[in-house]
């Protein structure tokens, strides 16, 4: 369920029309509609209300300081994956003890400057940041928190690039290495081994992967609590997905039933980490069509954004539902080809739908669904293209959230020598 | 042929050791070879010496201001395909009679601010946007120079995403349509006819699909003359390709042979396109090693550069040669498992490079080589992860290109509401 419907023929986000934006922020543009932003993260809670979990928001998934803020003054806290998602948890004033910190690839200033916030525990990848954790806070004179993120070589059904527990990955530990290291913890004595984390990968659509890892770190904690090791959180990550095109992804309410009961039963504290299950269908990237070419062989819809506005497509093959911001009735219908939707860049890469019924004309205005989460995000400048700008809507607010980028933002830190 | 090369077993840019400036500007880092890039223009000057042509470098491939000021002082043209390119070619004071414009998604005023900066012509990717010129021509009380970029439906082998002359791909016009615009050119009264435009592709290594699609045009060409049609330019585009792995590319001389007869016997002004061709193997992205990690499986080499700063082998399963900055000498050999190298990132997709023999160390510094192309501009600040700094090597001189971004930076676009 998201915020974007049709009103008299218009798109509209939480009743506003979106044409009105896209005529007054220019286009392309991000819009993202705070309430389904908010509802995600209250349908989370609720679904796991019996276990009051700590909710941490991926940040990753959409940056944005004012969507950051908008979960952190909702009581969330945050998942960080580098220094750079620290300095935004540190802007939007979240608490540090609300903030958890993954990555395979931390370095010393980013741990360094991790402790100092006082961040709630580190989820560790591997032994030697474990030794490099522990050396780090011997020389602050700190013990500091963490989890050991177990790699339980679980494939569930997504694309190869979002897998993330399959043992030929780069994450986490292998189990027995995690049971060696929480047994004989004592070897990290500036370190406190509060908890397991596991995270099997993105846009999970079903349970049953879920379950079978909850399974298995369970039984993983069972054997390291008779050997007398006492945990007291486990991060069973994110990954819900979300419906982009004909999915039929678990509710959060259903995931919730199958996994509550077995979260009971180990009796740790839970922490979630949901980024485009919150993020995802709260976002559209509006559009404006420049041309439309016809060929012998096809139909081209040349929009004005790109892959580097929203690489999801060519990246990860994915689909994104593109549909016009006004419909109009047409006289004749099933005349038109079947249309690429693609953008100004001088690629193939470069297209944000294939084969797509869709008609259009130039001018017309168009939003590609689902671009709330690894979107804006990962955009770029390619092809010297300004990133977008992003707006906000909260009800009869419209709050512009990103300035668009002026060509001289392109060049500001370049130096003609 | 460039200028990375090692010398008492450290790898040196024009005889500079590059771990020098890791030290000196920090990682990850891109590092450019003045020299590299000037042989490279001067291959293909020499190559097709004997037809004088217009040699336009693509700026997509390697837009830094600094890189294009070294290619424009020497002569080259420019071909831009955005309004962002435009500004970049007007910063490093290109003649405009040197530039070319091409692109499926001219937008208005970019169409007008190039006719304002006087470029020498656009290339023409559709009927529709031909009218679009004439119409803002017209409007401007001018007249535009053109050439109609034809869609041969040559395919040459190459990554899919970087084939442009497929009749399935987005690009230029049927040649029939293009006969018949040449032909009718009166309707299109703001508008000179001044050439045709044809690119077949990216990282092409054999002549055979150039030679046909020359020979192709050739016949166009000869067609729309006998109907009085006068053409001055042929531009046959870029594409050349060039060594990652064990390719073994066309040089640019064998290149010229197999086609200057075919150009000659065309008698117009040439036009080249060459961009990978001539950064592609003058940059490489130079990073420090995080971590080892050894699992049962598989060894982990975790970089502190990550698919944000070089995302071509996610994209375009793209390979790149990384090698040690520092050569040492091992007591045993053979011992050690095949290697992925990844970055920090989240996700899957992280890499830079699987299956490698490459032995490294914590704190050792990597170079990832034929990064000058589609490298940094393609970067991103995906995982808030700030995009790093540019370094340009001229002989003894080493020159901070591109300033290294700062947390604070990541955000200045940002309101928080």
């Amino acid at each position: 369920m998201h915020e974007f419907a049709y009103k008299r023929d218009q798109l509209c986000c939480e009743g506003l029309p979106v044409k009105d934006l896209a005529k007054k922020f220019a286009t392309p543009l991000y819009v993202y509609s705070a309430k389904t932003v908010l509802d995600h993260f209250l349908k989370i809670k609720k679904a796991f209300a019996p276990l009051k979990p700590l909710i941490c928001y991926s940040v990753k998934a959409n940056s944005n300081l004012s969507i950051l803020k908008l979960l952190v003054d909702k009581g969330a806290g945050l998942d960080i994956v580098s220094g750079g998602e620290l300095y935004r948890a540190q802007k939007v004033k979240c608490l540090a003890k609300k903030v958890v910190y993954a990555s395979v690839g931390k370095t010393v200033k980013e741990i360094k400057d991790a402790i100092e916030y006082g961040i709630l525990m580190f989820n560790v990848e591997s032994a030697p940041e474990l030794e490099r954790i522990n050396d780090i806070a011997a020389e602050l004179n700190r013990r500091v928190d963490v989890a050991l993120r177990v790699n339980l070589d679980i494939s569930p059904k997504t694309h190869a690039y979002i897998k993330t527990a399959k043992k030929e990955t780069k994450f986490g530990m292998e189990p027995d290495l995690a049971k060696d290291i929480l047994i004989n913890q004592r070897c990290y004595p500036n370190l406190n081994m509060k908890g397991v984390h596991i995270h099997i990968g993105s846009q999970i659509t079903e349970a049953r992967p879920c379950v079978d890892a909850i399974k298995k770190i369970k039984a993983l904690i069972k054997e390291v609590k008779a050997q007398g090791v006492i945990l007291e959180y486990l991060n069973i990550g994110g990954g819900l997905g979300i419906i982009y095109d004909k999915e039929r992804p678990q509710t959060a309410a259903k995931f919730a039933r199958k996994v509550l009961p077995l979260l009971k039963s180990i009796s740790l504290k839970v922490i979630l980490e949901p980024g485009r299950f919150i993020v995802g269908n709260a976002g559209i990237l509006v559009t404006k069509v420049l041309y439309v070419k016809n060929t012998i062989q096809k139909k081209f819809i040349i929009i004005d954004a790109g892959m580097n506005d929203l690489i999801r497509p060519s990246l990860y093959q994915a689909h994104h539902t593109i549909v016009p911001l006004s419909l109009y009735r047409r006289k004749t219908k099933g005349t038109s080809k079947k249309a690429d939707i693609v953008g100004p860049i001088c690629e193939s890469a470069d297209f944000l739908g294939k084969e797509r019924d869709l008609d259009a004309k130039v001018g017309d205005y168009l939003a590609v669904l689902g671009a709330g989460a690894y979107g804006f995000v990962m955009s770029s400048n390619y092809n010297s293209r300004p990133r977008v700008a992003e707006v906000l809507v909260k009800g009869k607010e419209v709050k512009l959230v990103r300035k668009r980028e002026t060509y001289k933002d392109l060049v500001a830190k370049e130096i003609i020598v």
